[in-house]
């Protein structure tokens, strides 16, 4: 009988270094390539079937694991990395994040606490959000998965606030907390408050006006309202970047709204955060400065590697009031690698935590905050021209204002059932590999959505897909009898 | 004027792909030679005060920013991936697991949802993992950051399953929910009952009997009078590999009595889960397979990279009904990259996510099952061997049994402030990065904690560590006056 070896480590490093060599050229070939293939592709039954193997007892080795990979998973993949892809909301990613999430696994730091330089470069990426957004050098802040968790924690920070401390021993013992936000917030908002043990209904959720804004005078109107009923009204939520549209609330009056009420402002800018490296379209954030709290997230239109998200807190004492802990093990004692408090897992609900700083580090010393900013400027550029070419074609409508980079339109031959139509439209191109937009609601319309969020994107990518929809939805009504 | 490039990538990728090369060197390098290096070095101020560099506006370039990270970034690393590191359950990584960071960098996948590889490269992860503790192949599951995210996870869907739909939309109504733990339950636990408003009283903290495991009798006495008293038990946890000693609950018992007194079965086998795959200690978590859920983690015991949690819920549906929203633009058509349902958006509180799947794929991939069932046996072997030591040396006293990997011992020649004293060992330790060693508190007494969990620990590590914690003792007395 062979013993087993228990380091992973291998004794000769010569096969694992060649292997990584290949990792590398094969990924930056995928990438240099990326234009010339198909956006996405359906797995086929057999490669699905495979993901359902058991647990291997014996492994086959990094080298055929990576066969494997090159054969079952890359093909496979989700498509947001391709120029074509206008599905959702989400970003291309970079090469430099890419080859940072390497270093990172290399050094796989644990940055939940201790005294070590993961939490140097997490406190720096943080200072650098606060300062593009205006807010206080002190803010707090945290790197999480994403805009949802955020959020979450944005909520707990307002809750423990209004609250006071008895609210981590007792809970909520039955308090009638209420907070706000537009009819278009994201989902994730009402998620939080399910969550939170508030439930779904103790946000209000406001009208938006014609450019899906959130209306101000019915805000003021249902604050008083709850108030008048008993509520406690306590948290406000800005949106700054609609999913479905882009719109941005008028963030300046609701914190004016929220200091005049005693609210928590918070502003879920998920992706519209980045419009404040654009010159263009920094105004459009006005007012996010006074924000009690912002989440927003890098793996969008920063193009940071999946995920990166962000939560700041102006003060960041709220933070630890609201999750720091004592234990044991985990005293942060003066000196030694147990220094170094406060930790990030004090300021929110995790303990381990990834070195996800790392690539948000590497995307903006590489590229530098103007390249991104261009990179914004020059999305709501395309989202203009696809705009503009909609405008000027009989057969596409628009159907909502595009302030930034989401445009919202239909094919519309004046022909029956458009909604399905229009739904098949944007499957066809997905399946062709061609196009990946997407599908919403406007008002009652099944809308197509093309969110122009990736840096690869360019002007034929536009102008050929307006061709592509009309010359879709042709071949739909050609083919129907 | 120069027009600012607006893509990220290169027009010539020559020089991006020599330095994916030169990472690739630098990383496997790094690795073979961790051995000769320090555990652990503090960051010198200059280093540190480099990060608190304003956000460059300009970008420096891959190739500049690596320089720094190899500089700046790279020494200053927290120690876990050394074989001298044993201060808290933190996994070393593994090279396969590196790699895979590089490649789901390249993919850039949006695990959140539709149809694509990344999600059944999840399910089958969570498949393994089902299986690995003897749960149903239709478990539900998700790879989340760590534990503390899974415990609460597990906590919001037996919450919905006490209290039922409404309380998504109606919130807790002042429900008098309580659970109940052993003493030494890990921070999160409570701290899961905080976020979703019951408050950390509403979690009972039962007493540890002299194997730091759930006192029965106690338990049951408690929920028997939580019951007299209009409190409406619902959740039981029962622990696997308690952090500070490795303890495992009686978890067949506490399925038992959950299932007597219809409560909600959680396991936090945060590193304990592991132990299913060693011959020698699966015993230890009988049990475990009747759970309704379990939290465990992949970047400890599992040596995958930070961060990789898991969440187990063995009725999936739960999970869709603790979670599951609808949303205009997140309609799950059926056909096109749209497709795919159930997705992990709907399963946990994340919507945009990383594909951490890769990384544990990859691993078990390239390893296999049995040979980290080997790494778990050895670890625990090597626990022995420092316990045997310490038994042997007469300066030298254990403060608890070792089950698992976890040995708390102290320095103890006779003498005053012993407290004090094995701190300063453990603190002299670490910024000789000699060893990382950490403290904690056991019936009363400041313990030197050696959690051997790192795949590349030895023999010659273990002994070397119990020589040095006793010439620092020695050393320090000498010193004092
Ligand atoms: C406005 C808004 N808020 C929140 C979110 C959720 O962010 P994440 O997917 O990063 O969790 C999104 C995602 O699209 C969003 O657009
Ligand atoms: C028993 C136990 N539960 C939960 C946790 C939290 O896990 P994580 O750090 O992955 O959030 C730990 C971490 O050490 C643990 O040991």
């Amino acid at each position: 009988m062979t013993e087993i070896r228990t380091t992973l480590d291998p004794e000769d490093w010569t096969d694992l270094r060649a292997l990584g060599h290949r990792m590398i050229d094969d990924m930056i070939d995928r990438l240099a390539a990326i234009r010339d293939g198909k956006v996405w592709q359906q797995m086929p039954d057999p490669v699905r079937a495979g993901f359902r193997a058991e647990l291997p007892r014996q492994g086959v080795g990094a080298e055929a694991a990576y066969r494997d990979f090159a054969e079952t998973i890359a093909p496979y993949a989700s498509g947001n990395a391709h120029p074509r892809f206008m599905g959702w909301v989400q970003g291309g990613g970079n090469p430099a994040g890419m080859l940072a999430e390497l270093l990172a696994g290399g050094l796989n730091e644990n940055c939940g606490g201790r005294d070590h330089v993961g939490l140097a470069v997490e406190r720096q990426v943080i200072a650098w959000s606060a300062g593009m957004l205006g807010l206080p050098r002190e803010t707090g802040g945290l790197l999480v998965t994403g805009s949802s968790m955020a959020n979450f924690i944005s909520l707990l920070c307002a809750r423990r606030h209004v609250l006071g401390a008895p609210v981590r021993a007792d809970g909520l013992r039955g308090a009638k907390l209420v907070g706000y936000a537009q009819a278009g917030v994201h989902r994730c908002v009402p998620g939080a408050f399910d969550m939170a043990g508030l439930g779904t209904k103790a946000l209000r959720r406001i009208p938006a006006d014609a450019d899906c804004r959130i209306d101000l005078a019915a805000l003021e109107e249902r604050i008083a309202a709850d108030r008048a009923s008993g509520m406690t009204p306590f948290f406000l939520v800005g949106t700054a970047g609609a999913v479905d549209t882009g719109a941005i609330d008028d963030l300046a009056t609701l914190a004016d709204i929220a200091a005049r009420h005693g609210l928590w402002f918070h502003a879920d800018a998920a992706f519209g955060a980045l419009a404040a490296l654009s010159p263009t379209k920094r105004g459009l954030l006005a007012g996010i400065e006074r924000a009690d709290s912002v989440a927003f997230d890098f793996h969008k239109w920063a193009q940071v590697q999946y995920d990166s998200g962000c939560i700041l807190v102006r003060n960041e004492r709220l933070m630890l009031d609201t999750f720091a802990q004592a234990a044991n093990y985990l005293v942060s004692d003066a000196r030694g690698l147990a220094g170094g408090a406060p930790w990030p897992c004090d300021l929110g609900p995790d303990l381990s935590r990834g070195f996800r700083a790392l690539k948000v580090w590497m995307t903006m010393q590489s590229y530098g905050a103007d390249r991104l900013g261009a990179v914004v400027d020059r999305t709501c550029a395309l989202a203009q021209r696809l705009a503009a070419r909609i405008d000027a074609t009989n057969a596409l409508n628009r159907l909502a204002p595009v302030p930034l980079n989401i445009v919202c339109f239909r094919y519309d031959d004046g022909g029956d059932d458009l909604d399905a139509l229009n739904a098949d439209i944007v499957a066809d191109l997905q399946e062709a590999g061609a196009f990946v937009p997407s599908t919403t609601m406007i008002g009652g319309k099944r809308a197509i959505r093309a969110a122009i969020v990736n840096h690869r994107t360019n002007e034929a990518d536009i102008d050929a897909l307006a061709e592509a929809v009309i010359a879709a939805g042709q071949a739909r009504r050609n083919r129907s009898p």
